[in-house]
This record gives structure tokens, sequence and C-alpha cells, in this order.
């Protein structure tokens, strides 16, 4: 086999082989083929694409070359959930103690944030003495103790992935929707969980701008799920605005504390549900989602879904007083009023941009090396659609420096969008995709 | 500028401007950026095309991108030609004598063969003595003395290119017009000639296997040279058979020879006519095709054209005796007759395997680093639509390994498809480029 002729093969069109596909990844991974043999045929695949088939078994070489995580041990359907990453998603640290509280092992392992986009490890770790990092011993104890830990990846997972996608990275060749979706897919499929949900965002604050095109996306990550044998579902839901109120770790996790004790008001709060009772159908422990809800609702009104994340702090060590009175999370010097000199309706709020004067803040990170302040971040106080009248708070503003607090007010005022009412009302969900097609919302 | 957003850029289909296509070359050829991404950007090229604006960039930017060898201090309309390679194809060897004896300038500056195809210093050198490496002040001093030089580039000519080029060969993107042309041209164009004649080839034993494919390639050459400010012209020309009766290096040296003493019956005679005619055109040392034909015959039957090529080899330091009396020249221990069992007409002979077979023999090399043995090659007495009758010979075998030249003989005559006349008579021209356009024949 020649990496030439299999190069020359994908730009001709033709789909390549399951051996081609395993020979390219594999020696690849061991460094027997060069970066840019490895960027032509990424380039190649990026205008012909690739199959069905084509894709889960990239997925699958992906998998094989590296550990997997064997999560047998842990007893019950365990159920995982993957967000591709939006603005102010706290959704796993409300889902996760939803889920476990009604019996289900929720078994996450969770990554950093990067850029705008926040990560859920950092989130808990704005908890003191949160550790994200556990051995698989440990995932196992805790989740047959309590059904539910959030870990980081420490094991050698999908090196081929992660090689490829350095490679991607810096040759325009991440913008393809096989590869994308293998990415993922790999990495969530060598953790042994027996059913996924996946999040798929799109708008201006996620990494697919486009309806359509994350539906494509959703459907090929649900293809690949099932083409491995695991039950798969994907929401495409709505990043044009930030998630929920808070953006900013300590600030998450106190959003994610009053959800958890009862605050309905929220898109988190709907999402959160709305991806729960599909995970409760999934796992078996309810037969449709609508029963899922109703044991939701019911979980978060007798406190457990909450007493749920105070012991999922306790057992990864973190301080549980801080959840028990949230004043005592991290807290910036400076909150800093975003006043409305406008009236109208707010029409749009780039997430993207929010998600960037969070990063300013100090609330994320420029490069994997930067510190975190986790107690920056902002707190909205008007969304897409709200009513506001001259004088009245539009966002808050949480910082430890004043300078950077008062630019960042500048920037987040402009980015609120305020006149007319829009024609449309927003939607929080625009398609479902499951085994038995799409659904659009 | 970042080369990721250029490599986005042409991914996306759109034009790359000048200064994008210098900073691409000039940094690469400095190793200021890496291969893989160059690989990527070359494949998007592959899909997206370049349009002659950029085509004629990137020939600029990979001229500047080393020396260029200036001829002005030698007088007259100098001539250089160009063929993108075939099998048994001598005419330089013809074509150089015969327009220096019209008294026009013809500095070529040439390249080695390599697998099936041969090249013309291999050639040259099968003659004792012979020196192809010249300083540019000899091939001044030659030149304006006997009109002609055929000298390796020995400058440091179009270093990007070797690195592209390189490049290309191991990532499956070398077959693009723009690609194909800017590199040729490049390589022309930085030797100060002030006009080019290109001979491309299509067809089994050349790199453009089809004649629409060469046409546009020719197009796209005459349109850089032009655009570059030299006279050029191209003649698309058959390569599905060899040129000519040899293929070898002494062998073809001889055939040359035959030619310039008056052996007209060949297609490699008349392809030299074709050239030269046009050339001396360029030159404006003749007023149209027409008289140019006649000065080359004119200068054949003076013996003018023969005196010139003996000139030439004693410049350039070889044995002349070896030209004024070819039995001299290298010789092989063996000559092995390919007998036609079959009778009625050449229908094909792949130039391809011919060239493999006399690569087999030792004609050519197989790497760069490859010796040659001069002597071996192949003699062909039939061609395409000659008539062939049981037991007359098809080809004569030059080798100094009987094994060898035996094993050739089984692959040669099976390389002779004999049957019905072919329908349609094979042309040796199939098209003509000028700046005035394209004439079809």
């Amino acid at each position: 086999m020649r990496v030439y002729d299999i190069i020359k093969k994908k730009r001709d069109g033709y789909p390549l082989t399951s051996e081609e596909i395993n020979y390219i990844v594999k020696n690849y991974t061991d460094g027997k083929i060069p970066d840019y043999q490895i960027s032509a045929l990424l380039m190649a695949i990026y205008f012909n694409k690739m199959n069905k088939r084509e894709t889960i078994d990239l997925t699958r070489a992906m998998i094989n070359s590296g550990d997997r995580v064997d999560l047998s041990q842990i007893k019950g359907i365990k159920v995982d959930k993957h967000s591709t990453g939006g603005v102010g998603d706290t959704t796993t640290i409300v889902l996760g103690p939803l889920i476990a509280a009604c019996g289900v092992p929720f078994v996450k392992m969770s990554g950093r944030g990067l850029g705008h986009t926040g990560g859920t490890l950092d989130k808990l770790e704005s908890i003191s003495g949160f550790r994200t990092e556990l051995t698989i011993e440990e995932i196992v104890n805790i989740s047959n103790k309590i059904n539910i830990t959030i870990s980081s990846q420490t094991a050698n997972i999908t090196p081929a992935d992660k090689k490829l996608y350095s490679l991607r990275d810096v040759t325009a060749t991440v913008e393809n929707i096989s590869l994308i979706a293998s990415s993922i897919m790999s990495k969530k499929l060598a953790i042994g969980s027996d059913a996924i949900i996946l999040d798929v965002k799109v708008g201006s604050g996620a990494f697919m701008k486009n309806i359509d095109e994350a539906i494509k996306l959703a459907e090929e990550m649900v293809s690949i799920g099932l083409g491995y044998g695991r039950e798969t579902v994907a929401l495409v839901t709505n990043m044009e605005e930030p998630l929920g109120k808070a953006v900013g770790n300590a600030l998450e996790v106190r959003e994610a504390i009053e959800i958890l004790r009862g605050d309905k008001y929220s898109d988190l709060y709907e999402l959160s549900l709305q991806l729960g009772s599909r995970l409760l159908v999934l796992a078996k422990r309810v037969e449709n989602e609508k029963e899922g809800r109703l044991v939701l609702e019911k979980v978060i009104e007798s406190n457990k879904a909450f007493d749920k994340l105070v012991e999922l702090v306790q057992y990864q060590g973190g301080d549980i007083r801080q959840i028990e009175n949230p004043e005592l999370l991290p807290k910036a010097r400076y909150i800093i009023e975003v006043v409305s000199d406008k009236e109208g309706y707010v029409k749009s709020l780039d997430a993207e941009e929010v998600g960037r004067c969070a990063l300013m803040l100090g609330a994320g990170r420029d490069t994997m090396d930067s510190a975190i302040d986790y107690s920056a971040g902002i707190v909205l106080n008007k969304k897409i659609d709200d009513r506001v009248e001259i004088g009245e708070p539009l966002a808050y503003i949480h910082s430890n420096d004043k300078d950077k607090g008062e630019k960042v007010r500048g920037i987040l005022k402009n980015l609120y969008q305020i006149g007319d009412k829009n024609k449309e009302p927003k939607k929080l969900i625009y398609g479902l995709i499951t085994k038995e097609g799409i659904k659009l919302y």
C-alpha cells in the first residue's frame, strides 16, 4: 500500500477501503507517514468528502490508535453527554446531578476551555479542592457509589485524533463534516458508556454557524454512534446568544446551583430537561420523554438533584460549603453594571463576542497555558427578545481589574442590539436526530 | 499575512493576490513555511485551480527565487526550445544545429533523463569527451562564435520549483495545468532567451495522455511566456509511439547525424522542420514558415547543418571523429532482431513501454544516481501504420547483456499490436498555439 496512491484515489473521488483508512491512521500515528502527505489527503477529503462507511472506519481506526476506557464494572446503563461547545454552556453541571439523582450512572469525561468557549473542568475547578484527575479505579468506585463522576481524560485516548486535529488546525482542513464528526465521536466512543446524547450547538458562539450544516453534523455523529453499536441521539440547539445567564467559571457553578435548587426560568434549565428526559429514555429509566421530564422535575423539587451535586463535589474532593453557600465561591472585586441607553427589545447578542469579553476579563484561556481567573465573567440580565427600558441593567461584569471591566462594559453595551421586536421569537431547539430520523422544530 | 488564511482562501475558491503568491513562494523556499501547509495549499490549487494571472505570478515568484541566466551578451535573437519529454525524442540534437546553421543563436540548457524518457545531455555525453557543464562565460563565448551551445543548468535556477516539485511528486498534486505550466516555464524564463518554442507531447509515452489536456497545457504555457514578455509558441505533438527510429543515447545521436546528413524519411525529421521553421519566424530570420522550411532544407543540402553539429561537438570538447564516422560511437555487443510472426499493419506501439524496455537495457536511469549504458537501446524498423509481413524485422535490440536483450525481445514483440489498418492514419501534429490563438490540425 502506498500513501501516494491513497491520496490520489481520494483526490480522484473514490471512497477509500477500510484497510486503506486503517493503514493511514495507524502509520501516521506511529510517525511513519509524514505530515505533508496527510495534509494533502485531508484537503482531498475536504473536497471529495467521505461516505458514511468511510467515516465510521475512520472513527474506529482513531479509537484503535489509543487506549479505551472500560467502564463495564460500573453497574447500570451508563450515559454520556457531549456538547460541541458554546458560551455559558453549564449544561453538564446541571444535567449530571439531575440524571444521577434519577439513579442512572452519568460518567462524563470532559475537556477544558479554549478561546471564547468554556470547559466544564475549569468551571468545576473554581470549587476549592475539586479534583478532576481521577484514575479509572476512582471513576468506577465513585460512580458505583453515587452514580456520577465528571473527570478529565487521563488515559491515552485517540492519539491519532490529536495528531490529525493539530494538522487540520494549521492546514484549513477542519471544516469537513466527516472529519469533525469522527474526531468528536472517536473520543466519545473510546469511553465505554452505553448511551450518548449530543448537543450540537449552532449560531454565532458555536463552531457551526449554519443550521443545515449543524443538522448534517448531528446526523453524521448519530450515524457513527449507531454504526458503532451505541445508543446515540442528538439535539441541535441555539448558540446565537450565550446559554443561561452566567458566563465565567464560578458564576456558572452558581447558576447551576440555582437551577438545581429550583430556578426554572432560563433556557439553561429548559435545555437540561430536554437533554435529560431523552437520556432517561435511552437509559430505559422511563418509557418516554414526557415521563422523563416529570421524573426530572421531581428530583429538583425533592432536593435530590441538588444533594447529588453536593455529593459529587464531596466525592471529588471539593469544598461542599461553597455549594451549600455559593457566596463562598470565588468572587470578583468589582461588579460593573452595563446600563441600557436605549429602549426596545434585544434583537441580538453575539455569543462569540460575549465569550471574548469574558476571555478578556480572565475567565478563559487564550492558549492552553493561560491561567484562569475563576471569579471573572459576565452575568446577563437581558437576553434576546427581552424588553429593555432606558436605564435598565443589561448585564453585570465581574472583574478583578477595573480598567478591563470598564473596557468590557463599552464593548458589551454595543453587543446588545436593541430595537423593534424580532419577527420570529428565538428557538432553543432546532432539531432532534435519532435512529428513527430527523425531526425539525 | 498568515499561511492558514491563504490556504483557506484558495480552498474556498478565491484567487490569491500577487503578494500572497510571492509570500508563499519566498518563505517556502527559505524554509519558513512547513511542507504540510504547502501540500494542503497545493491540493486546494489542484481542486480550485489558478487563473492566468495567478499562474503568471507563481511563475514569476519561482523565477525570482533563484538565479537568472543573463544571455544579453550573446548577439542576435536567441531562441530556445523545450519538449515536455518523450521516448526517442532526439529533436534538440537535430534542431539546434539546423537553426544555428541558419545564423540564429540556439542557446539551450537541457536536462537529464529519468524513467522511461531520455535526456538530451545524456545523449550528447555518449560522444567521448563532450562537456555539458559550461560556465556562463563559455556559453556566451561559444554561442557568439558558432551560434549554438547545449549545456546543463549549472546556475541555481528556480529553487522554489525544485522544492515544490518534490513535494507535489509525493502528494498527488502534480496533475494541475497551472502548476505544470509554471514549473516548466519558470525554468525556461529564468534563462534569458528571446523566443521559445514548446513541444508539448501527448500520448502513451508522454506526461499528458489526452489531447485536450495537452492543448490546455500548451495554451497556459504560451500565455505565461507572452505574459512575461517573451515570444512563445507551442506545438502539440504525437507521443503515442517513440519519435524517430532510435531509442537510446548513442543510437539517437547516430539518428540525428543521419537526418542532418539528409535522411528525410522520418517523423523526427518532419518535427524538426516544423519546429525549426517556426523558430526562424520568431527569430525574424524569415517572413513565414514556408520560407523557413526552404532555408532549413537548404542548410541540410549544403551540409551546413551537419558541419554545425561537428562544430558544436568540437567546441564542447567532444570527439568529432565519432560524428564524422558514427561507427566509432559506443556500440553494444549484441544486436538482437525482433521478428514478426504476424502480418498486417502496426496498429499501436506503446511509447512508454518501449521507453521502459530501453531502460531495462540500461539506456536510462531508474533513479538520478543510476549509471547509463550509452550503447544500449532499440532501433525500430516498423512504426505505427507500417505494413508488416511474417518474418520481417520489427526492431533491433542493442544490448551488452544477452539475457536482458532476450527478455526485452519477448516484451517488445508483444508491444507491437499488428492487425487491420487503422481507420485514421496517425498524425504528427495536433495543434499549434500562438499569440493569435489555437489552430487544430
